[in-house]
């Protein structure tokens, strides 16, 4: 018999256990193991709860229960679960979370502990909710090189950008109705400005090239100045406006991690990606492209997420070595946005001189011009005076 | 240490040696382990080859090797390969193969035999090529409850319609060129027939459902008399034709694994997969839907995969549990492919009685009507007198 606690019964953390008892039959057979789930840690009281008689308020009945092998931490934020996290992994006691702030600040911290005690720290769902890209990016693509990845991470901003391109809403009014919906916050900043995505991009950064990628060391713009205007030039060429949160090894030997709203093209999978839904798109030398799609977020993909980690952790007792990254003391190895290259979408004046530039393609509307410009670099492509500048995934 | 050994120097053989070869360093860091390739087996002669060393044409060289822990297999077809496997499992080498056409018909016994002697039998490369596919559904996935997949399993196939949906070529000039460009057999039978995509889906439905699934027991419809008439009135229906292999879980507790064109709606992601990739796309209670795109053939896609699963036995010598199914004595647990419910693409003569059934949308043209009606099982659809009757996709 196999017992786990779930820390935090929020959103995420009540998804596990109702998820984990609807489907134990099934889930203990996968396991090779006998599971339950001992206890749930909440400071807030559940009376009415099936689960009641599990609750607990104090995090060391938890740590000091030697019967508990594998936590489930759902809490969100960095701190207290840091520490809860850290004690347990201290402990020998595997973890899994969905939390993206932590393993985006403190993950390297946690991997090598994890290591150290012979145990695991598994996040498969602080990456694209249910969709499985962690084990895969380290297991089943471990004989490749990875190359690039890219990805529309937040699913807020998706379907902002969805009703902008299908419906024709401004930003305003798309965010006032994804707030209506519940999928964005009263303070849409998280997601609107792109710290969410890049949090997942950082996670996906350190797990590819090795080296743990901080928040603050990545360019993150936005989708508040995307305006409809430009979203809808970008459809007549034949692009959809995505928030596509990547990262690409440079020729330098450097990263390129990167949250930014670009123009993808009709002919990628990644443009007919919609609503919620969050796609990754992977590159790599013997595997050439491989695209995940999937609920990024919600109660019960992200518990399923989580669970599939617990269920994970059960039998597989020794450190999953490929799923590692070193700490990084600086973040020399990432290279300046200014390097970034691209095809870019540019609009200006009609009468702005483009003669440095290479014009693949144009449109012509009320004195302004909007261009395809060939392959250079975010700096070079800063010089013009634009009135929106948009880089274009390869 | 760990060294494996390769079976088959063919394609897919020579690829996974090369792919290691090439990505080593990262390899050993992500299994933890140096690994190398002790023989590859192959009855024809390399001598030019830079790991000329290493060939062997004796398995018994391989079999009785105790340092090698691991076996590739990609010679292809039941035997020898299934012999071979099974001597190597009965002495606890872990084995990973790209053999759809064994594992479809004796992947319960070499599961069997992998648990009964503590090691693994992977087989992640025979379905979608380099996606990941097996290990997402049996692990990531483990906390769900799965309840469909349906999927372009085949790349040949897929590259025929694409040609003549974008294209209007016919189906035999589509053919023509594919086997042109190398992607279709002389003898194209095994892909344009639809038995590739079935020992596929069987593969699948074995492991989702737990009960061994014979290519003979499912139904199984090739393109071969998909018209492009019918892939041009789909279109302006709002649909795309496409081979699709199927299994869901029917509410009679019977699963119905099926291979077929259908039709997608141009809404839903599987419609834009062209060329020759795969997806597939899993349904579950905890996740939703799931989709997973790539190259599903190939030498390096191929390698990729194999090579994630010779790395994963590396490290994970205890058993995984979950990928695992029982044999089946009959296919009693397999529905009848009448009780196959969908909405159908009906085309006939415009005179045809069709007050029997829900008309959802209709095209004229030349004397013919084409129709799309409402949810009815197989028999129900077969009864009208139709020039075309195509499933569409949910």
């Amino acid at each position: 018999m196999s017992k786990f606690a779930v820390l935090g019964h929020g959103v995420v953390g009540s998804g596990v256990v109702e998820l984990f008892y609807k489907n134990k039959e099934s889930i203990e057979k996968k396991a090779g193991s006998e599971m339950d789930v001992k206890y749930i840690l909440d400071l807030r009281d559940f009376p009415d709860s099936p689960y009641a008689d599990k609750f607990t308020k104090d995090f060391n009945v938890i740590l000091n229960d030697d019967e508990v092998t594998a936590v489930a931490e759902c809490m969100g934020g960095v701190e207290p679960a840091f520490t809860f996290i850290r004690q347990c992994l201290e402990k020998g006691k595997s973890v899994a979370t969905s939390n993206k702030e932590l393993v985006a600040e403190k993950g390297d911290i946690l991997l090598r502990l994890a290591k150290e005690h012979n145990c695991n720290f598994f996040f498969e769902a602080s990456v694209g909710g249910a969709i499985p890209i962690i084990r895969p990016l380290h297991k089943c693509l471990a004989g490749n090189k990875i190359t690039a990845v890219a990805g529309i991470l937040n699913g807020t901003t998706n379907f902002i950008l969805t009703k902008m391109i299908d419906e024709k809403m401004s930003f305003d009014e798309a965010l006032a109705l994804a707030q209506k919906l519940g999928y964005a916050e009263r303070n849409p900043d998280a997601d609107v400005k792109g710290f969410d995505a890049c949090r997942k991009i950082c996670i996906i950064s350190s797990l590819v090239f090795g080296k743990h990628v901080y928040p603050k060391s990545v360019y993150t713009q936005g989708i508040e100045n995307v305006s409809l205007k430009d979203v809808d030039t970008a459809n007549s060429l034949g692009y959809a406006v995505k928030l596509i949160a990547s990262v690409k090894e440079h020729e330098n030997g450097k990263i390129m991690p990167a949250v930014m709203p670009m123009l993808v093209s009709h002919e990628s999978l990644i443009s007919h990606v919609n609503d919620v839904f969050n796609a990754c798109l992977v590159n790599g030398d013997g595997f050439d492209k491989i695209l995940f799609y999937g609920r990024g977020a919600g109660k019960f993909p992200t518990a399923s997420a989580v669970l599939g980690d617990v269920i994970d952790c059960v039998k597989h007792k020794i450190t999953v070595f490929s799923q590692s990254w070193e700490s990084s003391d600086d973040d020399s190895f990432i290279d300046s946005i200014d390097n970034f290259k691209s095809k870019w979408y540019v609009r200006t004046d009609s009468d702005t001189d483009m003669s440095a530039y290479n014009i693949e393609d144009k449109i012509e509307c009320d004195g302004e011009a909007s261009y395809i410009i060939s392959e250079v670099t975010f700096a070079e492509a800063k010089k013009i005076n634009a009135k929106a500048l948009l880089a274009i995934l390869d």
